[in-house]
């Protein structure tokens, strides 16, 4: 069939897309979401269907922008359409839907088609589904990371070791990242750091260190950067490295399911080249993973998955159960970062998880005594001043100081209601508070810590102060701390022995931060 | 956040969409697939966001037909956006997804803001997906069933019985619909039937009515077709009954899956006000359910879900393994029904599959001897009468002839390339054949068997015809009548016993046609 094309302009954001009036629709014996394939001038593209009452008329094509592009069309161009089926790659997600393995080659026909947009959400969502329900053997897995990292970019680094961290998250305030990379660079290893911005946390890497430099880095500038430096502290979504992780992502989100853990860090890591990885897990009530069992049986998987792709890993588990440091949101956090690094202040637990990972590394590489070399290179001013050389690499000012760093002029402290011991800090609801406050979109609000866990206050005692960029957002944020009450304050938790009863019984009480 | 509305003025098609620019998203601290509230002169909508690079500026919201119509927006108006939690029932559906349970309160949640548009795509097919992994209850698929209902239009009809059937299909040419309607309106009830066009298949009852009057019938129309006649014969897509089925079904369809099977069907009944329903199960080698127990299964689930509903069910489980009659395509099967219900020539099993499935319907209303009494009111001509009253009372011609209705002018006829018997007629590949000579979109096409499953056939002898409108799609479908071989002819079935070896043994030779 011949149809006159006419342009939406509009980006369908993901898969390509044309709009048919339901009568051609019908003469071409094809309905919404069935695929046609357009053909303009020797340009053909496989399109799904989308069926418009009104915007075409009969005889004409609606065409989204990544149509338009891909088979240049223009308007009024007389376009050949097709009835085309369904591409192979849709029968191996019902496949796995029905509880089959699938083979390498399905897997990376499922991942080809991903990264070329010919899966629409509705497949995407059923392949995600599929693998939260079914879950995956161990050769599925490596065969989706491997075919994860082959569809995207390789940093294409020519080095014997190059090593890399990843942590699985969802502790506050982790700036461990900011440190490890100088101490890794200053003993003369390579690593090309990607991190993530926040999506639904306070602060996440990339929002961090780009309160001293630019983080956008294209490959090119990466490459540049870890060649001056040995290291990089880059924005992971600037660079093509195993981009089906996206397609992926933004239909894990909105469902809150993460049945691709394993292949979506392990992807990148093969993207960027690594030979030796650190997976810190942070452990414990309120992190993301509860017990030491449970984290067990993830590293096993993460070294196994590691050793058929090629690449030796470690795990580390470190305690999770409160924010790491003091403080929460991007800028506090680069600061309280640069002072540890400068030797300045530097928070006891934060200095302590950065040797134990650096260290780790270290050995990873070849190293003997890693964490005491990793704190050495802290103390001795190499790691800061490898620190400087990055940030300067990668475009910002080597002399900043802590103090250089912005943060918000609107502040308010908050303070204890009763004399005690703090018992436990809630992550998730310090967390939400820095983000009332601004984060991680202004990043100079956030929360700083004025106690953590074990330590005794006084009623009236300052505990933990907001800043914020703006006033409003500042009151929002007091108004929702005093809500949720982050920090458990109390003389000795066994004396209140009952959390909840089943059914009738009261709802849990918080008196610990258990997780439902 | 206050910005300038520009229109896309297309429909997203499903859920409400507007598009953000990254900048303002940022700003608002929203993501793709995050939802904004958007209020334009006290009209507000919660809509889904979508990230837009190019189409929108800074200070500019994108904003689909959808969204338009519901909150009046004009070109350049100024609307208020905020940033939106999910709705509720996503939170269900995650819930589902996990393996809860869910109450009649949460089943109804989802199925509102399916109806409502509240629901994207990958929220949608993670609910069905979750289905169809999880399985439901009884009760949430009686709280499922009924949430569909009582969210669409009730036919609301004053009857005190109202008899319903419903065919699970999967078997080519089955026109039974168009007999038992008519003798079930003759015998006295009222039978108010809706029906599906083909979308897989070759015909839908309602593609093969429209060849003899109207069914694009709204429920005002219907209910005077009744009123006049006992019944009606119209297309369910123009009815709103149980719409959020349509939105399951969008779903469903490019995963081959049914996990809303009982619910889909039962919500329809329940919206026409059936309380006497019949399903017919056509069962075996070549239809949906391949064994009586299968089959007996599910009839105990439609039974059950019908008690808990207030509607009287009986499963009849019948021979599915061939097309029913002779005709496949819309007017070829018109024609036939017509010439059987006016006892010109009949087809043996499709008379005796109607008279047990309206048999059944008249026991279910309180007639003893059903089937006698159907084969009388069929063999009298009461049956006839009434189905040319039903098609005058939908605006057709009620004197219709069955040669007056147009089939295809190019026809094919198709021989057997051997002595023997027809073992078998693989009903999918009959299908493929019809469609590809032109059904269902055009009406004259199809295939005629001329044998059927027990007949013994000389070589060179004719056994089946294709007719279609065209000769292109003439030669097509006999090309792939070539390459399918559909109808079984052997000497014996025992002389062959091997139908397959694994792994390395030869591929099922389609001896017998055995779905895998």
């Amino acid at each position: 069939m011949r149809l006159k094309a006419k342009l939406t302009g509009i980006e369908s954001g993901s898969v390509f897309v044309v709009m048919l009036n339901p009568q051609d629709a019908a003469e071409l014996g094809v309905h919404s979401t069935d695929r046609v394939k357009v053909s303009n001038k020797g340009r053909e593209a496989v399109c799904i269907v989308d069926i418009s009452k009104s915007w075409v008329n009969r005889g004409e094509i609606g065409v989204y922008k990544e149509v338009e592009s891909s088979s240049m069309i223009k308007t009024a161009d007389i376009i050949d359409v097709y009835p085309a089926g369904a591409p192979r790659s849709l029968e191996f997600i019902t496949k796995k839907m029905n509880g089959a393995r699938l083979s390498k080659q399905e897997m990376f026909a499922i991942v080809k088609d991903t990264v070329d947009r010919k899966l629409s959400d509705i497949e995407l969502t059923a392949f995600v589904s599929a693998l939260h329900f079914r879950g995956m053997s161990m050769d599925e897995t490596v065969a989706l990371s491997t075919s994860m990292a082959e569809t995207g970019k390789a940093l294409g680094i020519k080095e014997k070791i190059i090593v890399d961290k990843h942590s699985l998250g969802g502790v506050p305030g982790d700036k461990t990242t900011m440190l490890v990379v100088p101490i890794i660079a200053a003993a003369g290893y390579t690593i090309p750091k990607t991190s993530s911005r926040a999506i639904t946390s306070a602060a996440g890497t990339a929002d961090r260190v780009e309160c001293l430099c630019p983080v956008n880095l294209g490959a090119g500038e990466i490459l540049r950067t870890v060649e001056k430096t040995n290291g990089c502290m880059a924005w992971g979504g600037a660079v093509d490295l195993a981009p089906a992780d996206d397609a992926f992502i933004q239909v894990e989100y909105p469902l809150s399911i993460d049945p691709l853990l394993l292949p979506s860090v392990m992807s990148k890591k093969k993207a960027v080249g690594a030979t030796h990885v650190v997976i810190d897990m942070p452990t414990g009530r309120g992190a993301k993973l509860k017990t030491i069992g449970e984290a067990h049986t993830l590293a096993k998987d993460f070294i196994e998955l590691g050793k058929q792709m090629g690449i030796v890993v470690n795990c580390v588990l470190t305690f999770g159960e409160q924010p790491i440091g003091h403080a929460v949101g991007p800028a506090l956090e680069a600061r309280e970062a640069l002072s540890a690094i400068s030797n300045l202040a530097a928070p006891p637990d934060l200095v302590e998880k950065v040797v134990n990972i650096a260290g780790s590394l270290l050995e990873l590489a070849g190293e003997k005594n890693g964490k005491d070399l990793a704190y050495k290179l802290l103390k001795s001013g190499s790691a800061e001043r490898k620190l400087r050389q990055i940030i300067e690499a990668q475009g910002g000012d080597p002399k900043i100081k802590p103090d250089g760093i912005g943060i918000g002029s609107h502040v308010a402290e908050i303070r204890s209601k009763t004399d005690g011991t703090i018992w436990w800090i809630a992550n998730h609801d310090i967390v939400k508070i820095a983000r009332e406050a601004g984060t991680p979109k202004d990043k100079g609000s956030g929360i700083l810590l004025r106690k953590k866990i074990g330590d005794t206050v006084k009623k009236g005692e300052v505990i933990m102060e907001i800043y914020s960029e703006n006033d409003r957002k500042l009151h929002d944020a007091i108004a929702l701390a005093e809500t949720l009450n982050p920090i458990g304050v109390y003389a000795r938790p066994q004396d209140r022995m009952l959390i909840a009863k089943f059914p009738d019984g009261e709802e849990h009480k918080k008196f610990f931060v258990l997780e439902r």
